[in-house]
């Protein structure tokens, strides 16, 4: 055995990282004693996981519609409850009662120049049994829409967001008292009714367009994995960027005796009414309209001359629904830690669906339940993880991620206090392994990738990603060739990890794999077993890869002896978010400069067709320089803290690090404000945010990126000092652990 | 009388040309006694033209089918003819006989995997009356396919241009055997059979997709501009790159007694047949088919996946047309110089039509027509130009600029030894002045432009151009502003200037209007006045400004005492084209390198998707550096020399100019030669061609820039060194004249 171990050891000091390579490294934060018995370990777990349980799960989960308060929803949280206390786990079910609108009416009609009813029903496939479970279905509709019924002349709004309806005001085209039809894309959906409001709109219709995710891009389902042409995209539209979760709890959990809010003051529901339609609805609308045509990047792949309106076309939209409260089911497993049971690793995936869901979430649902299973295996086997860890199956993620919000607002406190990471999944696919998530997690995840194998490939999951992006991002081969990690995304919304990073500030992280997986039946009835296993992981063999993935990043987080956080990444990624935050200033007076030039010169009215209506846009104030120096001065802090920390890491003996690990997991805590975001006091971290009129996009250094690009100069500057405040205290933390460690020194 | 002119004297001093402005300049190359009385006839004959009878002429030129070979040919010959003479102009018709087939069989049928013949036929819209002339029309064909009958399966190749297939290589996809169906657009239409028939494909389908301009664009016919469901665009086929006019007579006029080609020795014919259909008749046959989708950018905008097949769509094509000699009507009309009259200035315009044609040809047409009623005025107002003026409304251009060119070709020698400039136009529109042609005109027109108003902001038309280029084309924009002239495209190919600019070597410029006018009735029986006049220009005023515009580019260069050519603009230019070269080449060095290193690291496994074919490309040799040295020498000498040239004439007095004139005659010539480019020696200019796979498209310096991207290295450093020597020969020329100038100075 010790023969083994000095032979792994000395391979180890071969394998020193050369420059962007897939050739694993040392286990950072495990002594050269502990990395080899937990490499072993992990060796094991991951020849575990089994695609035939995959797909059986698969199966058992998506056999029945299973949305929130459905009965199938409450089946499937205690069939996982069932599973995790088979493989020996410890779990039980956490409920909350969350608000949740279900439809009682739903109609869109148009009225003139024409008459045409809106079908709002996507038919039964032949061959696909479960797409024809009507009566648990729930209806196309999107969910916390304000109830109404409204008849006015049509807009076709491109996507909704704040860019269009400038546009709009060049061709002189209002929205005000208008209904809208915006189509899917370009922001998070509900970020179109919100906007939309705000110009005046009284409706807003949501469609997908062939070109998006329908024909356009494949052919559609049955014969193709694309939208089919009455295939609609349920959906939520709470104003998540506001704050997720239930909307009558804001900042407190959904328990059975919470104080809530009167539904009139929940400012997350959307102020008018709201329906998603198909494309095959879509159509004789849009048809209808008349105005000026749209310019070219909003149209679609319709057999029609998109234009703009307003009107002729007039529809009548109402949706009015039942608001009650339902239980959201959280499927909550724990694996104690041996060593340090008070530091936690959490690891979830919702199980809830809108309809069937076998992408979404079920992909990832079931890599997660393997991941358990194969847990329990390991502990059979003697294997004790040095943190606790635990599995949470999440529901209600679809409504605005409630289940995991009222769950990580009602154990605030605990979880700040303990939680080492978060590491979500959501819906799964074939292809690349996509990461996003907190860089200080950055270089352990590269690791991790650079541990498994991609199935198709051979290859490593971290060498596939890294050759895809080498050949898509012709701007960054340099960098993706030289530098030792690729980069991951940082998170704004959409999926579970939301409350832990942005409201608690624990480091997260997101992964799935995919690429090769385009489809167009999200959040649709045909997202089910019949299309999954026909055209995205259809052999699960990504299934597999991704509990191996995520089940290995969170052993090594569980029994790694020093955290395995790396500041070197983030202070680079800092770096580059300041570096943006300058061009994104420098373009705006840009911008301006040369708008302001043209509207001088006569270039609007030269280019102006006189057949046309087109205002010109109006002269602006250009924006001033602004102080960027704290940004900088903590840039340089971070990065001198981050080498002195890794410097001193490389050095230290990892035997007592208890006091240290104490020190780091605040790290990520104080990148957060307790006031949170201008506005918008839910979201406490200042590097990662959802936009807010993104919705689902980031935006970095939210207070600052946020207000330069809504021209709030004296915001910017005051947020530009106090992100560089929390920064540098940031630093200080680091600066400080390094100096521990080199206490150390071996 | 005296003071006016003192007074018009200062001014012009005062209005020294400010960089980049629409201020008049100095007339070049007219002394100040003889610019004043110049300005005032040229403001006279701006004064004359009048919209109605552009409108009468519009209808009566565009009232019948009037192709070559027509019975209304013959008459629009005739009354043009009986036009020029009625205004005063020595006029007469010129014929040739020319090879025109036309089609006596036409069928394409979808044979599987089901059946579906098509129309082929443009229906008549109800209110066009001569929309309904179907006994005059000409069916909807490609003149010059070859006659054949070939059924073979499918296979959708974008454009059709050589880039297309190398993608189709990727995916492996070969077109042996198959008939393709391009769509229109990404080349001149005659390139798509041509290498088409390079691949091995054994037939040609060309259709137009409504993405391109069709209802993607906007409202089509007759609700508005843009291409019906059954719209076709007819048109030539022929290898034009190749050579350009009768196929049977390359090089010498096809007059009654010319020996002729026997017609299997043709090579502009296409070697497979082919047909243009419409996008109501492409969509059922690119339904059916199957194989890869096809790349984004390859996708139109029909209601379907666009797949590339092979198959399983199978289709029968058969072409046969009567191959007769068909007589080309050229009406030429003369005013005789009063001082030089063997200086001639040559202007044109066709007057045949595939159909109707108000906009394609008629719309220029009438300009032409308007400016000759308009110097028969200023005649018998004791107006006297120095140089002969030659009015020409050519015959047969649609074929393969058949009258044009028989013509040039007819009367080389002389043309070559007398003509200072031809001016061409053929369709006009609505909205900004569009100029190419030689560089040494660059400053000349712009000038001219200067002096134009644009009838709808009262700009200068020189002014809404440069607005309009400020405003589209954000890397120009400081050039724009600063550079005293906008820069003038280069000239492929496409209208009757081709064999002046191209074979003889005589400076050109193309003229015309538009931006404003979109449409899609292109060479389809719907492009008559009844469309022109709903969606064109509709008043005619762009008729009038474009009468006006080269009437006084006309009259200028008839009478200027100095050719007011330039040198400066010219040696600019060709700097900028051999920094262009030396970039192409870097670029492709660039592109291999890259390339090869991916197929190095495994990119292309790595992204590849198992469940598609995908053919990694194959490691290529990386461009060797190539010897620059002669191009870039020979610009310093064009530079100096231009220099030298600009400041003589600048200071000399333009009294005895005439020897001058015949070297300045000279200057275009020598940058002929008389072997022509390399494989095409009927085209003889060295810094112009339409390109070898473009067809419309130029390619500057074309014997160097597409021996580099067709990786003939020997060739384009042989190409480099001659190319240069023709450069410097153009320099001594310059350099010359300037010291003959510097003898005059004042």
């Amino acid at each position: 055995m010790s023969r083994v171990i000095r032979l792994t050891a000395i391979a180890m000091v071969v394998l020193l990282p050369a420059p962007a390579s897939d050739v694993p490294r040392r286990l950072d934060g495990f002594s050269a004693e502990a990395a080899a018995p937990h490499r072993t370990w992990e060796e094991k777990f991951r020849a575990i996981p089994d695609r035939d349980n995959l797909r059986a799960y698969m199966q058992r989960l998506s056999a029945r519609p299973h949305h929130l308060g459905s009965p199938y929803d409450k089946e499937v949280a205690e069939w996982i409850l069932g599973r995790f206390q088979e493989w020996g786990l410890e779990a039980r079910i956490e409920t909350f009662n969350v608000l949740f609108p279900t439809p009682t009416e739903r109609a869109v009609e148009l009225l003139a120049p024409r008459r045409f009813t809106a079908k709002l029903q996507e038919p039964a496939v032949d061959g696909d049994d479960t797409s024809g479970q009507h009566d648990e279905q729930l209806p196309t509709y999107n969910a916390y829409s304000a109830d109404g019924d409204v008849t006015a002349p049509l807009v076709y709004v491109n996507h909704g967001v704040p860019a269009d309806y400038e546009q709009l005001e060049r061709l002189g085209v209002s929205v005000k008292g208008a209904i809208v039809i915006a189509r899917y894309g370009g922001s998070w959906r509900g970020i179109k009714p919100k906007v939309a409001a705000e110009q005046g709109a009284v409706g807003c219709l949501i469609y997908s367009d062939p070109r998006d995710d329908g024909y356009f891009q494949g052919e559609v389902f049955p014969k193709g994995p694309f939208r089919p042409r009455d295939g609609v995209q349920r959906g939520s539209v709470m104003d998540m960027p506001l704050y997720p979760g239930d909307p009558l709890t804001p900042g407190i959990g959904a328990t059975a005796d919470a104080k809530r809010l009167d539904r009139k003051d929940a400012k997350t529901i959307t102020r008018i009414p709201v329906l998603p339609i198909s494309y095959g609805d879509a159509e004789p609308l849009l048809a209808a309209l008349e105005g000026p045509v749209a310019p070219e990047p909003w149209r679609g792949s319709l057999p029609i001359t998109y234009r703009i309106g307003p009107g002729p076309a007039r529809v009548r939209l109402k949706v009015t629904s039942s608001w009650d409260l339902k239980p959201a089911y959280n499927v909550i497993a724990r694996v104690p830690g041996a060593g340090r049971p008070d530091e936690w690793v959490v690891r979830g995936n919702h199980h809830d669906a809108w309809v069937n869901g076998a992408d979404d979430p079920v992909a990832g649902q079931i890599a997660l339940l393997e991941e358990a299973r194969a847990l329990g295996e390991l502990l059979k086997q003697g294997w004790k993880p040095r943190r606790t860890i635990i599995y949470c199956a999440w529901g209600a993620e679809e409504q605005g991620l409630l289940g995991s919000t009222e769950w990580g607002e009602t154990h605030a406190a605990e979880l700040k206090n303990k939680t080492v990471a978060y590491i979500n999944t959501d819906s799964n696919g074939r292809g690349f392994l996509s990461a996003g998530g907190s860089h200080t997690l950055e270089k352990f995840i590269n690791d991790v990738a650079r541990d498994i194998i991609d199935p198709e490939t051979k290859l490593t999951v971290w060498k596939r990603a890294q050759l895809a992006r080498i050949a898509r991002s012709p701007g960054e081969r340099q960098e993706l060739r030289s530098r030792p990690d690729f980069r991951i995304g940082a998170l704004g919304s959409g999926s579970d990890y939301t409350v832990f990073v942005d409201h608690l500030g624990i480091p997260a992280l997101n992964l799935s794999f995919g690429g090769l997986d385009g489809g167009g039946i999200y959040h649709s009835i045909y997202d089910d077993y019949y299309w999954y296993s026909r055209f995205s992981d259809t052999d699960f063999s990504y299934g597999r890869a991704l509990a191996q993935t995520v089940g290995t990043a969170v052993m090594r987080l569980a029994s790694a002896e020093l955290l395995p956080y790396d500041f070197t990444n983030f202070a680079d990624t800092i770096e580059k978010y300041v570096d943006e935050l300058q061009k994104l200033l420098a373009g705006k007076r840009n911008e301006v400069e040369e708008r302001n030039r043209q509207i001088e010169e006569g270039v609007y009215e030269a280019i102006a067709d006189p057949r046309k209506t087109f205002i010109p846009p109006p002269v602006e104030a250009v924006p001033p320089h602004l102080n960027f120096a704290p940004l900088e001065n903590a840039v340089e802090a971070l990065t001198q803290a981050a080498e002195r920390y890794d410097q001193a890491r490389s050095k230290a003996s990892l035997k007592a690090v208890d006091a240290i690990n104490r020190k780091l997991i605040q790290s990520e805590r104080l990148l957060t404000d307790p006031a949170g975001l201008p506005d918008r006091p839910w979201y406490k971290h200042q590097i990662y945010a959802p936009g807010y009129y993104t919705g689902y996009g980031v935006k970095t250094i939210p207070a600052v990126r946020e207000a330069i690009e809504q021209n709030k100069w004296q915001l910017a500057e005051a947020s530009i000092a106090r992100v560089g405040a929390l920064l540098n205290a940031h630093a200080a933390l680091v600066q400080s652990a390094a100096e521990d460690l080199e206490k150390l020194a071996r």
